[in-house]
C-alpha cells in the first residue's frame, strides 16, 4: 500500500489512506454521499477505540475465518464503501475461503452497480454477483431487497460489512448466518450478526484473510469449535467498554 | 422547519434533517467531500451525547452569548457545512449580536465561496465577509491563511464552529478570543478555545441566540460576570464524561 505520498510508518498512515479511498471512490462514482456520512461515523469510533484492532475484534475475525470455511456456500457482501476501502483485500478473502463477491446497495443504481463491479474486476474479481438480481429478501422495499438467486439468495453464510440495519435483520429473518462488520457495537447490525465484528474494515479484512490462511489445514471439528467458542454478546460488549474506557486523545 | 416530509416528532426528526441539509448543501456546491465525513463523525459523537444539548453545553452558549455581546467586534466564521446546516439560524445571532459573518474554508475556492454567499444572502445576510482576502493569519498555508482585514483581522471576539485545529489555533495565538463548536471535546479546536461548545451545531446556534436576546438588557457587568463564571476545563470534562457514561442505544 504506498498510493498516497505518505511514509507507512506515519502515525495518521492508515487514517490518510482510508480517506483517500475513499475519497477516490465518490471520484469513481463508487461512493455515495450518504457513504461519506457512514465513513465519517466510523471514523469517530475507530478514534474512540484507538484505531487498533482490539483483543475481542480479533478472536471476532478467526471465528469469521472459521465460519467461512465451514459453510457450503459463503458470500462477501460488497456496498459501494467496502469497494473504495478495501477491494483488493475483498478479492484475496474470496480466494482464501473460496467465496462469491456480490455487490448489494443500499441506494441501488444501474451506474453505481456498474462502476463498482468494475472496480472490483480491476482488482481481479472474476464473478461479480449482484448484477442479475433475480431473488428478493422478503420483507425489505423492492430496490434493497434484490440480491442474485444463485448468490446471497442461496447463500449460508454471508459477510456483509457496513451493512444497515435493516437490511442485516431481514438477511437473518431468512436464515442466514451473518458475520457483519460495524464499528458501532450498539448498531442494529451489530446487534443482529452471529459473528459482529468491530473494527475498521480496512484491518478487519485482511486479518480475516490470515486467519483463514492459517486455518486451511484444520479440520471441520476444530473450526466448529472456534465459531463455537465465540460469543457475539462478550465481544459486542468488550468493543463497547473499550470505546468508552480508551484513551479519548 | 418544515423543509423536510417528516413530522417534527419524529425521533430522528433532527438526525434526518441534519443530513437532508448537508446533502442539498453538496448538491448546491456549498459542501465539500471532507465536510461530508466531517458530518459523519459529528453525528457519532452527537450520538454518543445522546443527541441532546448536555447542561455544561448550554452553559457554554450562554457565555457565548455573553461574550459576543461584549465584543467590541465580533464575527461569525462559516464554512461549508455551517452554510449548509444552520445558515437562516446563523443570519438570526449575527442580527441578535450585531456580529459580522465571514466565510472561511478549509479548502477555498472561489466557486465554494461565491456559492456559500449566495446562499448566506438567500437566508438574508446583507454583508457577507471573506471574499476579499486582505489580511493573513500568521503561520498558516497561503490559502487557509486568508481573511478580510476589516473582518475576522480586525475582530476581538471570534464564533468558529466547526474548525479544523490548526487555524483555531492560529487564531488564538492573534489574540482573539475564540468560541469553538465541536462535538469532540479532544478535538484541538475545542482544547484551545475560550469558550469550547460541545453540542451539535443545529441545535447551539439557535440556544445561543435565544440567551443573547434574553440578556440583551444586561449590563456589562453581568455579562462580564458570566463569561468569567464559566470554566473551559470543566465544560471539557463535563462533556467526556458525558459521552462516556451516557447511553450507548
Amino acid at each position: 500500500m504506498s498510493e498516497i505520498e505518505i511514509p507507512e510508518d506515519h502515525p495518521r498512515y492508515q487514517s490518510l489512506l482510508t480517506r483517500h479511498r475513499i475519497e477516490e471512490g465518490v471520484n469513481r462514482g463508487i461512493t455515495s454521499k450518504q457513504g461519506l456520512i457512514a465513513e465519517g461515523r466510523g471514523e469517530a469510533f475507530d478514534y474512540l477505540l484507538g484505531e487498533r484492532t482490539i483483543e475481542s475484534a480479533d478472536a471476532a475475525e478467526r471465528a469469521a475465518a472459521a465460519q467461512l470455511l465451514l459453510a457450503d456456500h459463503p458470500v462477501l457482501s460488497v456496498n459501494g464503501n467496502v469497494a473504495a476501502l478495501v477491494a483488493p483485500e475483498i478479492v484475496d478473502l474470496a480466494e482464501a475461503v473460496d467465496a462469491d463477491i456480490e455487490i448489494n446497495l443500499f441506494n441501488r443504481t444501474a451506474e453505481r452497480m456498474e462502476a463498482i463491479a468494475a472496480h472490483l474486476r480491476d482488482h481481479g474479481a472474476e464473478n461479480v454477483k449482484g448484477l442479475t438480481a433475480d431473488g428478493r429478501i422478503p420483507n425489505l422495499s423492492h430496490e434493497r431487497a434484490k440480491v442474485d438467486a444463485d448468490g446471497i439468495g442461496a447463500a449460508d453464510v454471508v459477510l456483509v460489512p457496513l451493512e444497515d440495519g435493516d437490511r442485516a435483520e431481514a438477511l437473518g429473518e431468512m436464515g442466514k448466518t451473518e458475520i457483519v462488520i460495524d464499528l458501532n457495537p450498539l448498531s442494529r447490525s451489530a446487534q443482529v450478526a452471529a459473528i459482529p465484528i468491530v473494527d475498521n474494515i480496512i484491518r478487519a479484512i485482511p486479518n480475516i484473510t490470515d486467519h483463514a490462511r492459517e486455518l486451511r489445514t484444520a479440520d471441520h471439528d476444530q473450526l466448529a469449535e472456534i465459531v463455537a467458542a465465540f460469543d457475539p454478546e462478550a465481544a459486542l460488549a468488550a468493543a463497547e467498554a473499550a470505546i468508552r474506557e480508551g484513551e479519548l486523545a
